[in-house]
């Protein structure tokens, strides 16, 4: 392994650790448990699941890897509150969401380079990345580990009140 | 910036913006409010933020900088659950210790090359690191960037429903 290639691994591995600890917490809930809320009057954990889940999802065009597979995550899950339209995915919909998805973002991370790493994700212009080139995929890949490690931590409250 | 440079470079911006964050919703707590506690029956925020702090504190000899400047904070924000020991530390005192550490951290952070990135880190063995060379610095980065992102997440709960 080259350097730069040792700082991917270290990044690849703590994105798939955090993966792996929220499809753990959430892969495993009941039916019911997934309608409780992670604190009173806080989101529920389907909404959390359903959240990560559909930026899973979004990360597949952002890094350039093809269109989304389930961009009707949203309207449930991203862009309204939770428990302000109806849920109609159950969480062995989500479980198997988040199965496909992750598998596919790994088989797409392990294929690019430290240049394609360093490339600039879907979000941002070309004038914009020539004077911004930290907006890149790796960036990105950073960020979205740390808003799985953000919401995971909320669901955390609740796994431990039933201990 | 070279390749690597440039992943390092997303590395610890993603790090410094979770400082960031962090600092700012803590540090405009007032003491009242630092003794809340995040979700009924969950740990305060003072704890929250002394259990981060702690963990600043602890980065310094993991990551080869030197001793630890509070080792006292590890008695009432990590080895013990909150409540459990008098919180002798007030809000402010944290704020000062948070933003010695974060600025000593951070100097000492972009002295170091790629190659020093790649060095293990200060809780592993020579042995253990020549067949686990993951564990080096850089992953304790990212690990640790993610710890604050997963607290943040749960004080953000209490955040929110303030307003």
């Amino acid at each position: 392994m080259t350097l730069e290639t040792s700082l991917i691994d270290s990044a690849l591995r703590n994105w798939q650790a955090t993966i792996d600890r929220a499809g753990k917490l959430f892969g495993k809930l009941s039916p019911e448990q997934l309608l409780e809320e992670v604190a009173p009057g806080k989101n529920r954990l389907i909404y959390l699941w359903g959240h990560l889940t559909a930026f899973n999802d979004a990360l597949i065009p952002l890094l350039g890897f093809g269109p989304r597979i389930h961009p009707e995550l949203d309207l449930m899950f991203v862009s309204n509150p939770d428990r302000t339209v109806p849920t109609i995915l159950l969480g062995e919909d989500l479980k198997t969401i988040w199965q496909e998805t992750s598998q596919l973002l790994w088989t797409e991370f392990v294929k690019l380079s430290v240049a394609d790493w360093l490339q600039k994700h879907g979000a941002v212009s070309e004038e914009d990345f020539l004077r911004e080139p930290h907006r890149n995929r790796f960036t990105v890949l950073l960020g979205r580990t740390g808003h799985i490690a953000y919401h995971l931590g909320q669901a955390k409250l609740w796994e431990r009140a039933q201990t």
